[in-house]
């Protein structure tokens, strides 16, 4: 299908930001990736073209129904000028997993890779080098038949956008403070949760909100039926670390199965440091806590990375962990998995793939 | 606000489709309402336009995290020339619920409903008479800020575009035969099931995928939590008559709280036929089935107003209701509310609203 490739490119190159202007998601580099997809016809017409708009009929079914599905992930460039993608083929794996879940046609995960790293190529220039920088690829699905009824679309447009990004919390690599959701709930087992889809999101913003209001970066969200079981943060998984051994919400059906969680527990693994994926209770955690048992906890993902969680709040009981600084084994991860990320470090277990290969040195 | 409303009026109408061809929801009028938010302004520049596609960043928000509310009503024109709405103002305030609950700004409720009145004049030639079809009014927000941190948008569209519709189920006002779904979950107490939000609808495509391979129409969920609780029909909520009384699961905060739902129970209530709102389990049901107390079952909704349900299938056993034929009090509810809609009974509750008067005669 990717044969057909063709590269459009722009005539009017955008400014970049400076790297201490990033933030997450505001900028987007000069072109995009899309390809179109019909019934009976399938993928069709792949095309890197000038970042530009989207044009819709206003009766497309993403506006109404929400069958959208997207990916994340992260482009580093190296020391040494080559452009390197974490373990991208979960990504589009992960992608089709959600696309089954909401009736969207899978997708060709090759194709998708190396149209990416096509698109990565094109816009090279655009990945930032300072740290805790990175360029963002944002892959994303819509459904776009114009018509009301509500059953699947047929047709699709897969597009992937990148964003130059700096840190996701304004708080970076330190601790972050979340507030434990008593009231609203973010899915459900025979839901949606376990899918990359925007509903998901769109569920938590108002809980969200309320905690940000409160002084909270993030709520952690409890399983929907005993309002009881810790299943994830925001758009992060979460670990913790009791007596030596690190805990993590068993995969579920609503949890998001994490690229960058996979990516820890198989590290912590390699470490020989005994990691459990099991329910875990929010009493259980507060509980460990009083014993001087809960050593530290962190967030994973791949906008944040490693995010160390400083403090929770359950019922205005809040528990500090660590004294709210960052553990010694959240920083050690941390450091590990952006040093490979960057190509800093070693890469064991052949995560990386390269995008852009180092350019000839003149 | 909408004093500023501007219109312009389209250079090249469409081809009206045959009253036999509509289907549910396939064309689209000559015109669309449309009118911006901006954080810090509110909602401004009404203006209703040609019927035309929409031009988004494709980092607006709507595509990646699903904030996007919508709204359904139909308009009917009367043998006298005039054109009616049926309780519009209760879209309005339920669009302004959902809002609340997915961090959408409020809309002007008296202002929606005026720029939807006038859109309906300026296409009222569009509105089919044919028996069962109508004009079907899709008011929709979508979030439009180019931004990919999961938070709030700043930037909004308020859209409404309309579709002239015959029957939703190719049933028509016949029974449709219903799966009762056991694996798959709409919503739970805590999330959006309340909200007329997209990602419901997304979430239960797969479900109703694989009920219509079997047979069945559409599914009917029951809670996510017991997973015994009837919650509702699709895109429909759902009433029981047994033993004389009717019975709909009462509003728990994942069912929808539907106009069409509400009519029924003042109407049964107007007529004083016994009826309660409150948990129905599934058991219950089967139960009340065995014992010959089953007498009827529908469903409701705007779309297809009253649809009689003649059979159920929950884990392969099958329910027949009233041997499959349309019963007795569905068939006056229908009559009655269609009856009153289309303007050819008397409207004692002072349900309906005249969008277009009637026009002068010559």
């Amino acid at each position: 299908m990717l044969q057909s490739l063709s590269i459009e490119r722009t005539k009017t190159k955008k400014r970049q930001p400076a790297a201490d202007q990033l933030g997450f998601g505001n900028y987007y580099t000069d072109h995009m990736f899309i390809m179109d997809y019909e019934a009976g016809r399938g993928w069709h017409s792949p095309r890197i073209i000038p970042y530009q708009p989207i044009v819709l009929d206003p009766a497309a079914k993403v506006f109404h129904y929400g069958q959208t599905i997207f990916e994340g992930l992260k482009a580093y460039k190296t020391e040494d000028g080559r452009v390197l993608l974490f373990r991208p083929r979960k990504n589009f794996e992960r992608m089709n997993r959600s696309n089954e879940r909401l009736s969207v046609p899978e997708v060709p995960v090759d194709d998708c890779i190396e149209a990416m790293k096509q698109l990565i190529a094109v816009d090279r220039d655009w990945i930032p080098t300072a740290p805790s920088t990175s360029l963002y690829v944002r892959p994303f699905i819509i459904a776009t038949q114009p018509q009301l009824g509500v059953a699947p679309s047929t047709h699709y447009q897969f597009i992937v956008i990148m964003s130059p990004v700096g840190a996701y919390y304004s708080e970076g690599v330190n601790p972050v403070k979340i507030f434990v959701e008593s009231e609203y709930v973010r899915s459900v087992k025979g839901g949606v949760g376990e899918a990359k889809t925007a509903g998901n999101y769109a569920a938590g913003l108002k809980a969200q909100e309320l905690a940000k209001d409160k002084g909270y970066s993030q709520v952690l969200w409890l399983d929907g039926v005993h309002r009881k079981y810790i299943e994830e943060v925001g758009s992060m998984n979460v670990f913790f670390k009791i007596n030596g051994t690190v805990h993590t919400p068993a995969l579920n059906g609503s949890i998001l199965d994490g690229v960058t969680r996979r990516s820890i527990i198989e590290l912590l693994g390699h470490w020989n440091v005994p990691v459990v994926e099991r329910p875990i209770s929010i009493e259980e955690l507060y509980e460990a806590s009083r014993k001087g048992e809960l050593e530290e906890a962190f967030g994973t993902g791949t906008a944040a990375v490693i995010s160390p969680v400083g403090e929770l709040n359950w019922q205005d009981d809040v528990l500090v962990i660590n004294g709210g600084q960052t553990g010694e084994l959240s920083k050690k991860l941390y450091d590990t998995l952006t040093g490979i990320q960057m190509g800093k470090l070693a890469d064991p277990y052949d995560w990386m793939v390269e995008a852009v290969s180092a350019p000839v040195k003149a």
